[in-house]
């Protein structure tokens, strides 16, 4: 190993132990999203960089992966799943049924600095709904979050729900000439962050007055759901999300500007490390981005942390800790017995591998305990003769004799 | 739909069904390549310029995706499978079981010419074992290519097979100073696709006579495997590859000269577009990558021509012509009724849409013929006095009351 080339920063290799736990919580998420009847779409890892770019202005800029290619055209790795879905909703629209539900998970590329947990690829899981206002659609996005955090595992979940207009309606009067009622939101959004005080001053910094900073938390605090959010939280019980793990919180602001009706986060008790997902309604950002009239409601899953509550809280299944056996080769003359023993487990759907060499068998003993298998089959002359093998559990020790 | 940006040429969308047949035969893959003890790796997309070239020289050049990062990096876009993996053996060596056994299933990137079947971005699956010289590995490589080919349900695979050595064998004495013995690999390996003579003729013009051109043909042709190519052979019979499905094929060459020892094709009958994958051994391959000394063999699945024949053979299964149902809204009044109904079905396992606006039936129908639904459920206030709900079966037609 001379001359070891790294990684980037921001990227990352995946080991066996980790890719498995990975696909096994991607697994969950997925089959829940077409249960739920979300349709998989992909698009192309590289766009025009125009496409890319969608409507995110100079901030994205330095955020962007682009570059140009051999044929000198401007293009730009995925940065979000938002932007393409409006395009191929576009370019795909009358082989598409409308109301269009989909869900896509691509990985997605940020220049953005490399710091804890955060990354410059990583894999993002998306559902929405295109083409209904109803809160049918809004309740379908929220029932499926929660379906698929249970089928993850997760015993107790905790759904914040709030609803913009709400915000809008109670904010708006404490707008003034220096301080719109979008900068005011983004202030009160970090209320679940930091102290009541230091919101406020804030605010006051921004040019709202003390009490007016006050009168305006407590009048958030105070809000009551729009009938809008109040049919969607009824058709949540319908949906079978259970009553305690779903609440109106007019608190919760979301920091994206192109909401215009329901927004929520999803939150694990226990886990700090903050919301593991959240979405809403943006009614107007698929017409700004390709011209369609089209009103949308979705979320986006933080696939990062999503996993890692799951480590945490100890989800993951790993089959290979289960059901999972390495057939050794006894020596040079016994190969072909172990072959075929393979076969047969195979066959019975076990998880087997032949060790593909001859070797000691302490040495292949060692090899199925570092890879994690959970037993090992040896087929030795008397075994043979027998039509037998021994089946060694390595997590018990436990030796067992079994007819082929 | 004033202005459609459309994606960049070689790159490709998805539409749901495309992407679920996709879907489906990924899983037989994967499956497949779990249960004979592969594991999942993943690289970044992204690396250093100077790992992602590797050893491939200047036609490579043009054919990476390389740019400057916003660091100034030389960074580029993932090429192949195999190079990115050395690097990972060579940086998580400790953490790694040897004879180390690993899958991926990435995308790749290719600045080529697009072209009928030939894309920019693709989908590679590859499995290889990494640290064993036995003609074991080989034999796993290859039986375990077959056995996902028969999970993806094909009724008839053809395995070529061949060694390196038997070309080189046979083929060495025909080399001379104009024309050496990979050369003459590289106009053997056109006898599947070209008549003798033409084939003749090139070895003419590389600078053999008429007569040597001939003699290495026919040598080539009556070649016997080598003791090492009999091994592997016998053990696939062991392994339970049916005995019609592989054959010793000394005239398969495979272009790439990096192949030391054993490599094959899979070819499908009936499907005419070319093999589907292909593979071998490459002993020497990682120490010129990472100076680590790693024995290899393995095989690459073109995804995309697999799918292709997949499709031809009428292979895929989509479960949601078999086993979803649309909900539909039956009016504003008994839209939790429809909710309750989904809940229901969703428990039981069903893929289940509820439709997610108030609309009327006959375009709720529309939308589930059209999204490729089996059934729809109706509930209307008849059906919620009974308890009831009516399913129709849209590929029959066929209506039936079902107690909820």
């Amino acid at each position: 190993m001379s001359n070891q080339p790294q990684v980037l920063k921001g990227f990352r290799d995946f080991l066996p132990k980790e890719k498995r736990a990975r696909d096994f919580v991607m697994g969950k998420i997925t089959n829940t999203f077409k249960k739920f009847g979300f349709e998989p779409i992909e698009t192309p890892t590289i766009e025009y960089r125009e496409t890319i770019m969608g409507k995110y202005g100079d901030e994205a800029d330095k955020l962007v992966y682009s570059f140009e290619d051999n044929g000198k055209r401007a293009v730009a790795l995925r940065y979000d799943q938002t932007v393409p879905t409006a395009r191929f909703i576009a370019n795909h629209f009358n082989d598409l049924a409308f109301p269009f539900r989909r869900y896509q998970n691509q990985n997605v590329f940020r220049a953005d600095k490399p710091q804890k947990g955060r990354y410059r690829e990583f894999t993002q899981c998306d559902i929405d709904i295109f083409g209904s206002t109803d809160p049918l659609a809004d309740a379908e996005i929220i029932a499926c979050t929660y379906a698929a955090y249970k089928a993850i595992g997760f015993k107790q979940i905790k759904m914040v729900i709030n609803d913009r207009q709400v915000l809008m309606g109670a904010l708006q009067p404490f707008a003034n000439s220096s301080v719109n009622v979008f900068s005011i939101i983004q202030s009160i959004d970090k209320l679940d962050k930091l102290p009541v005080a230091e919101v406020i001053g804030e605010l006051v910094r921004k040019g709202m007055g003390n009490g007016e900073a006050g009168q305006a938390i407590e009048a958030i605090q105070k809000a009551k759901p729009s009938e809008n959010l109040q049919k969607i939280l009824d058709l949540l019980s319908s949906l079978g999300v259970a009553r305690d793990e779903f609440r109106f919180d007019p608190l919760i602001a979301r920091g994206l500007d192109y909401y215009t009706g329901m927004i929520f986060e999803i939150r694990i008790p226990g886990f700090t490390a903050g919301s593991v997902g959240g979405g809403g309604r943006y009614d107007n950002l698929i017409e700004q981005l390709c011209g369609l009239k089209m009103p949308a409601v979705g979320v986006a899953f933080g696939f990062d942390r999503t996993l890692e509550a799951a480590v945490q809280f100890n989800l993951i299944e790993d089959k290979v800790q289960s059901d999972s056996i390495l057939v050794t080769v006894f020596d040079e003359s016994l190969v072909s017995e172990s072959a075929v023993l393979a076969a047969k487990l195979r066959k019975d759907g076990m998880i087997c591998e032949l060790y593909p060499k001859v070797d000691k068998l302490v040495k292949q003993f060692k090899y199925a305990d570092k890879k994690g298998f959970r037993y090992c089959a040896i087929i030795g002359p008397d075994e043979v003769k027998k039509g037998i093998y021994l089946r060694k559990d390595l997590q018990t020790g436990e030796q067992k004799t079994i007819g082929i």
